[in-house]
């Protein structure tokens, strides 16, 4: 298993977690240089924050810097209530692929969807099994035009707090399950792939409880494990979306899985991802930077 | 599958439902009054309900209105730090057995623990394995008691998002695996029991997400769907613990659920759990409980 006690040259920083410094929104573009004056070597941004910056403007100042992206954060939500919203999910995600694409980022990340509506609090419908037919097919039209493209997807199970409204894909089994179906991989008598064109994003946060997490991702190997996230679960989690906790802060066994995921070849960046309304979206973003190179050293 | 739509014989309530009324304590013999004027067949109280009201006044008015039990809420929490917390838990989990006797409930709910003092907010470690081991040492001392009483236990998988704090068993599979572990249940030539000595409680808020779920279900077959909790799964969902719905007001597909229940032949109670701290607990528990009713049969 790698030390990362003696520096942190496999952080990367999801970039929502500096996406407030004091409480106010912070450009893309200043988290990419405060990272670069830290020495840290990856981030995986978010769509809205490439955006609102300018894809060629990031893409210039990561070269600049020689700032690679662990992933992209991204695309899913397959479902909808009707043609019109699934194209529209179609074509957005495709959209995601060009963008990582010209990023160059290690893989596009894909937070699926529930129940349509219901992240808006006004679920369609209840058939939980319908959303997972949708997600299903809609991965698999977007592996045909990812596969041409050359970017690996990386399903990533959510939570089963999140199955209503922000992914009803909840275990690493189901991803990959769903792996195996739609991305059997080489035959036998091939040469394994590095990375295959489908796999998974392994984060702590979602996953840690699950009983069957170091078999599954036995199971993964080291082709499907494309992105490891991490952060910690606080006791009390005072809400659900915005209180995830800083590595160590937590009750998470960080470098037990990550030694899982290491024993199957996985070599890639520790991806910091923390949403955190109440705690560090309020500090500096410098202070939060910091802490995120102690921790990683200290509790990854 | 049962009709529910015209009465609610098939209803029970957990006590915890109606603990407060307009936000101050109601007692239990009061509960079961206000059941009993309702038609209501069945209950399942809480230990503290029944401790400060008196086991024996408890179990006087349940035989006076004819009121049974669909279980006894709770035994488990056998996660400890040493050898007294550990004796503590198996002390108190045989109490718990004896007064589920005495009340004749159907069955023990088991809420197993998490992470020792993770409750607290101050876990003494991280190792979730260990604390199932300690689970599962637990469950297996105690059923040899609840054997000789004849109590069956009901495993109760608790929702992921309770994984650090409240049982660290999670899912319906792992429920099973370990009931097929220490209770293998009769050899192939002798009859099916009706009941197991160790099965599960499937409450829908914790396994509707569940991609397994059905497949679970019935795996575990009759003789181990030892009771069906109800209640649903609000968008968005303010609070980890306190903000469980009313059935209809969520995004839970209940009937399914059931027919899936049924299919295996379970033939009991719905048993109605809801903790609201901010609405129903705030309400006249007469309302509440009338709209138990009209739930039932309109969502369950």
């Amino acid at each position: 298993m790698r030390k990362f006690s003696r520096d942190h040259r496999w952080l990367s920083i999801n970039t929502a977690t500096v996406r407030k410094s004091r409480g106010a929104d912070l450009p893309l573009t200043e988290i990419i240089e405060a990272c670069a004056r830290r020495g840290i070597r990856a981030i995986s941004p978010w769509r809205d924050q490439v955006a609102a910056a300018g894809l060629d403007t990031v893409a210039r100042l990561l070269r600049t810097h020689g700032i690679e992206l662990s992933g992209y954060c991204r695309g899913g939500m397959f479902t909808a209530t009707d043609a019109a919203g699934l194209q529209a999910a179609r074509d957005d995600n495709r959209r995601a692929v060009d963008e990582a694409c010209t990023l160059n980022a290690a893989c596009l990340v894909l937070v699926v969807g529930g129940l349509p509506g219901a992240l808006a609090g006004n679920a369609a419908h209840k058939d939980i099994t319908a959303a997972r037919a949708q997600v299903r097919d809609g991965i698999a039209d977007l592996l045909e035009y990812a596969r041409k493209a050359g970017m690996p997807l990386a399903i990533e199970p959510l939570h089963p707090m999140y199955a209503a409204d922000r992914a009803c894909i909840n275990t690493l089994e189901q991803a990959l399950d769903l792996c195996e179906a739609l991305d059997p991989g080489p035959l036998a008598d091939h040469a394994p792939r590095t990375r295959a064109a489908l796999g998974v994003a392994v984060d702590v946060y979602h996953v840690w409880w699950d009983p069957k997490l170091e078999q599954q991702i036995a199971r993964a190997g080291q082709e499907r494990l494309l992105a490891f996230h991490v952060c910690d679960w606080l006791t009390p989690t005072a809400d659900l979306l915005n209180d995830r906790g800083m590595m160590g802060d937590g009750v998470i066994d960080i470098p037990r899985i990550r030694g899982w995921m290491e024993a199957q070849g996985f070599a890639g960046y520790s991806e910091v991802e923390i949403f955190s309304a109440q705690n560090w979206w309020q500090r500096d973003h410098g202070e939060v930077l910091d802490t995120c190179i102690a921790r990683h050293r200290s509790a990854v």
